[in-house]
């Protein structure tokens, strides 16, 4: 340990850690010692050294940061726009042609808006797919949160399309001081074609970039792609080399039995994000199919999706339907407990978006990516099991601080990086023009 | 108007509002005067009026108090001692052998803490069905909430559970300054027998009095009913007259479709309780049928059931996850709006208690049983549409202030009747006594 002061020190609190079967424990009365953005130590007791700031974290608990594994954050500007509609007609008759007349300034401020909304319910970092990803990417810099960012692309753009994927994915590598990391980010299967994806899935092996892309979202893509071309959308991931190469699978929904060899047998790292609350909402058929997965050994990472479908980020309670919903479609009440949820919310959420070994644990050596949760609200009392506490009565607004790489972003609930009156006050001056549909643009069909 | 002062005015908010149709609507601007526990007027703009207490509510939302129309408040002492088992181990083997240790104080200190938890989350009035109901009524009376309260009976006490069922719902009708109101609680038709069902039914007559009990709980129960007895739950209330009272029914997931015609033709007013989280920790097949009620004409009611299963008393959650669960059961996106969410969380909420005509709106001659929600907060904004805003993006949290009667009992997030540290000092230090189960009893039977 040096002589010099740390920089941060938590003290009194419970803390969430991961044993060396990655079973969950808590210890309590413990110390966490932060220096040059990495956890140095977690000693049980006081500690008595020095430190730039510190933390009394009495009757809190200190967990990994939550990761929101698939999301499109400048798409809280549209939150609420298109309700109680059935997908397609939410996307082709709402969402994009809104989306069309997004700028990259509206982009800025709906990232911006996001990441208040994520420090605030405890998400530490984020993967994003979406458009103007510079936007994204200045916004990330500036508020401390970390990033797992990939520039969105379709065949429909021509070349062009993957090559900007490429580009903007070597120029911010590394950038935030590290806490960007980034992707190429083809749509999806059904709108981007398999030549594509396979000089996508060549980009990937050259540059080392993983891919993150929309596949298997619900049932309907699975059927249609099968009567379409004789292929599954996985089976079009792997005979594109796409599974040769690690990628993030947003959804998921539709796998099929038939899938199930083909991911087992895929040669790259492959890991799904799950956003429950979207399936519900667009009444989908089926959710993430979470124990094949399990059983495959293949990491499931929570998420929210946009908030223009889901209508928040709130990893949190991505948590506890995953656990709800889990429990629900099995038909078996023991199956995804609150720890196994805590650890689909920590260490494979953190190797969904390619973190696995860097966070989504509160051990030495790994960046301090810390929230620490206030359980001293009647509804989280009495604690007799505190796993199933944080999982099924705490709530994301049961945050009190959020820290990022070390930094405090949010202290007893103030955001310290985030100016939030402003970003609403300059998204609602551009309101009118963002809703505008009188263009009748609907350009990009959301469809198999 | 009178000339005196008004005793509370609550100025610059957004009201919820109904119209005769009961279609929700959003009144801006509004003020809203309270005098007497009552509601006088809302207006549009501002009120010069003196008033003994005024409330600045720009940039928040009023809408009637919630009510959580099916719970077991006490049981929050419970919280989290029995996770991710099946119904019969959760009740059988857990439950019930904490509950046998159960003292007054015990469901004393359970209830203050439940109220707490409720009014932070903005329910104004609850629906308990529970044993020891004093100690519960005297919380009420102390901490100023609203409540429908019920001592529950199961044939296995002989007569003495229906009278003191009877004594109870007697002696404290009216009490609490007319906040109580009361009904005889038999458990359920599978633990109090047809006799007793029919006994209960014409005290309800005798007395005025209406029914709360369980029926149809799950799909199990209806099926082994149907298997024993060649009767359904429902079949059962009709035969013994219960559904000529005013009833509610708690959780009606077993409702088959057979039942349908049964209860359209029930000469009381029958009403639902629907607490959808529990059925899917449960892994319940079904959730209540809420689509052929509302067909029926007969309210749905939103609950939390006891926060040993649900692990909450979030009825804010109950809406939102009503909202989602109905759209994903009945594969329809377009069933149960926002707007009809908020349709069940106010009316038929207040109709399930039977306060249809007092609480459940925001209207001149209603009680003043209010709550202002906060929608400044990242993650409700912008706001394109108000009920899809409060359905599906605010959160019980997000309510900074609540009133019942005219009273407030919250404000700005600080419980003004309730100390919540105290209470749960004095719960903590009885959990040894409570949790043991050395004595092996498991008396009640949780079966059909």
């Amino acid at each position: 340990m040096s002589d010099s002061p740390a920089d941060l020190i938590i003290t009194g609190c419970t803390v969430l850690v991961h044993d060396d079967q990655e079973r969950i424990g808590f210890e309590e009365n413990a110390t966490i010692v932060v220096r040059d953005g990495v956890i140095e130590s977690v000693i049980t007791g006081a500690e008595e050294a020095e430190a730039r700031q510190r933390v009394d974290a009495r009757g809190q608990v200190a967990l990994p940061g939550l990761v929101n594994c698939h999301t499109h954050a400048p798409m809280v500007a549209l939150r609420g726009v298109a309700e109680d509609l059935p997908t397609e007609e939410w996307f082709n008759d709402v969402v994009w042609p809104i989306e069309s007349n997004l700028t990259e300034k509206d982009v800025e401020l709906g990232a911006r808006l996001a990441c208040a909304e994520m420090i605030r319910g405890g998400v530490t970092c984020f993967a994003d797919h979406y458009f103007s990803m510079d936007a994204v990417a200045a916004v990330v810099a500036e508020c401390g949160i970390r990033a797992h960012l990939g520039e969105a692309y379709f065949s429909s753009q021509g070349p062009q399309g993957r090559e900007k994927s490429l580009e903007f994915a070597l120029r911010r590598r590394g950038a935030a001081d590290g806490r960007i990391t980034t992707t190429l980010a083809p749509h999806a299967p059904y709108t981007v074609d398999d030549a594509d994806l396979a000089a996508t899935a060549e980009l990937a092996r050259e540059h080392g970039l993983p891919v993150h892309l929309h596949a298997a979202e619900n049932r309907d893509q699975a059927e249609t792609s099968l009567a379409r071309h004789g292929v599954t959308p996985i089976e079009v991931l792997r005979r594109t080399g796409i599974l040769d190469t690690d990628v993030l699978i947003a959804h998921g929904t539709g796998i099929l039995d038939r899938d199930l060899p083909v991911l087992r047998d895929a040669t790259g790292r492959v890991a799904v994000a799950t956003a429950p609350r979207g399936y519900l909402k667009f009444a989908w058929p089926t959710t993430t199919p979470v124990r094949a997965l399990h059983d495959l050994g293949i990491p499931v990472g929570l998420a929210t999706d946009g908030a223009a479908s889901n209508n928040s980020l709130d990893v949190w309670e991505s948590m506890a339907l995953t656990a709800l919903i889990q429990k629900s479609t099995t038909g078996d009440p023991r199956w995804l407990t609150s720890r196994q949820a805590l650890h689909h919310a920590t260490l494979q959420s953190a190797r969904a978006v390619g973190l696995g070994e860097t966070v989504g644990s509160i051990a030495p050596g790994r960046r301090a990516d810390i929230i620490l949760v206030d359980l001293t609200g009647p509804h989280t009392q009495p604690v007799h099991d505190l796993a199933a506490t944080l999982v099924h009565s705490a709530r994301s607004s049961d945050v009190r601080t959020t820290i990022v790489d070390g930094r405090i972003l949010m202290r007893d609930r103030e955001l310290l990086t985030i100016d939030v009156p402003a970003v609403v006050r300059e998204l609602g001056e551009r309101t009118p023009a963002l809703l505008d549909r009188g263009h009748g643009r609907r350009i990009q069909e959301y469809d198999t």
